[in-house]
């Protein structure tokens, strides 16, 4: 069977799908752990497409999502920080030199964002603004039916824009970025910090605890819980109204493990987006989404982008 | 001589040029008031494109600036708050009917940013920002050498961003915005706030101070007038360091009156910039320069759009 290999590498493992040339129903799946046998990484990238590879058919290109900063028009990782050795590595280069292939390397946030507009919960809109809110706070913008990527493959750090200057500590090293204040571990600061100041809860003070179990307490009806959520949505929706006043999308989708709490996160930023919104006119065509594609998002995103770039 | 007709729509003044084919000097120039003889200002601009038509040669296009929302794919201004009854207005439409030729209408700020990358400071570069810092703040955005206009022609209101949640209201309503915190209003209300909590300066408390006025201190030593620029623009070098975040740009461009104070403003700026920045690697193949055309901006960003869009 002809068809395309694309892979998700992330900081913990590697996945490799083998799509047939229509469809998004993977043929053949595997995953691998990033690190591991000593290996460079790439060298483990390599040798799971050669696992991959059916005995019989065509393959027509290789896509790679990649962590980090990614100059998908020179097939650069620039800088993956979970990825040992990910410096400047001209990853598209030794692929498609090894496999004598057309390859595709892009950002994973990204990919996750042309996978929503061509096969998820965007699909048919032009104008699209992709935010992923799970440990991080990452992103993608399709406009006009392309995908924004920068002058470097290093726009779109959508988590990562001051909303509060004086706010929280983000995994960056600034204050107050969109991460600090929305992500599922600035959630899970936020529960501590309330606990060790008294606040009343059916949570205990944990440096374990997740948004996943404050998302069951609120449900619970925990307050404390709630407002966590309510926080956390309220600046989600500042700054998505930011992005509505740059981007002028039709569609907004929501993905990543926190927005899986649905309304609980959903409510607090359908208001505040009423609230800080500029004019009710941004809002007449704009349809707020939650993403479909999950953990495939990635891979499905790279089969994407082979098909917005094939020939 | 043939050519084409721009002109630029404000609240205050329309100006038209009659340019020729090729190069940006208009060979005629002229300006009305916007508002007079109880006419309607669409009918003023139709009687203004008459007055500036060539007694002999042919006009290829028209190009018009407007304020506001302008939905430039389908040539309406949404609404222009400076202009009575430019709600929904099909000026485009008008327009092309009344003068039977390609007519295209854009929002001004982007213009200017258009002008500025085809024919000023931005020249040569594909990924741009475009700030214009005066009354109020706007801007435009070049992305692979193409505007960023949005699905409605409401994208790139770079001024209404919230930075600072329970800032300064802005002149939208809102509270924080960028406009708030870093226009020339924003420069003086906090000067005069601070006047009145009795800080010391040359400076009176008066409602009519401008920033070219505090200006004129800092640049004789007045601290509290080198401390309100300093605070513009670590807001302004906040908002700079998010944009380069989402569009990672090659050029930052910053026009508009209050741009003109310079260093007093720049320096701030570029030091915010190195503060905020994410990584510095976004600023390896960055340039921040000052905007070129001045006043004719809107003017010669229409005959860009002209050239950028004519068959």
């Amino acid at each position: 069977m002809n068809g395309f290999i694309c892979l998700d590498i992330g900081g913990t493992n590697i996945r490799a799908a083998f799509f047939p040339l229509e469809g998004i129903k993977p043929v053949k799946h595997l995953r691998i752990n990033t690190i591991g046998d000593g290996q460079k990484v790439e060298n483990r990238v390599a040798d799971l497409i050669t696992a991959i590879w059916p005995t019989t058919g065509e393959i027509r290109a290789i896509a790679a999502a990649a962590p980090g900063y990614v100059d998908s028009r020179n097939g650069m990782v620039i800088s993956a920080v979970n990825i040992p050795g990910w410096t400047n590595l001209p990853l598209q280069e030794l692929l498609s030199n090894q496999f004598n292939l057309p390859v595709f390397i892009e950002n994973d946030a990204r990919l996750a964002a042309l996978g929503e507009w061509r096969y998820g919960s965007a699909r048919g809109y032009h104008d699209v603004l992709y935010l992923t809110i799970s440990t991080g706070i990452g992103g993608g913008v399709i406009i006009n039916d392309k995908v924004l990527s920068g002058s470097q493959g290093m726009a779109t750090e959508m988590g990562h824009v001051t909303i509060l200057p004086e706010g929280p500590l983000c995994s960056c090293g600034h204050h107050g970025h969109l991460e600090a204040l929305a992500s599922g571990p600035a959630i899970a600061r936020y529960v501590r910090e309330q606990l060790e100041n008294g606040v009343k809860s059916i949570l205990t003070n944990d440096s374990t605890i997740t948004s996943k179990e404050i998302a069951s307490a609120a449900h619970k009806g925990d307050k404390l819980a709630k407002a966590a959520f309510n926080r956390a949505g309220e600046y989600l929706g500042i700054a998505i109204s930011n992005y509505i006043h740059i981007f002028n999308p039709t569609c907004v989708v929501l993905g990543g493990g926190v927005s899986l709490t649905g309304e609980l996160l959903l409510r607090p930023v359908r208001s505040a987006i009423q609230k800080y919104i500029l004019n009710k006119e941004y809002l007449d065509q704009l349809t707020l989404v939650m993403a479909k594609l999950g953990d495939d998002a990635g891979l499905i995103g790279a089969l994407s982008f082979i098909k917005e770039n094939l020939p």
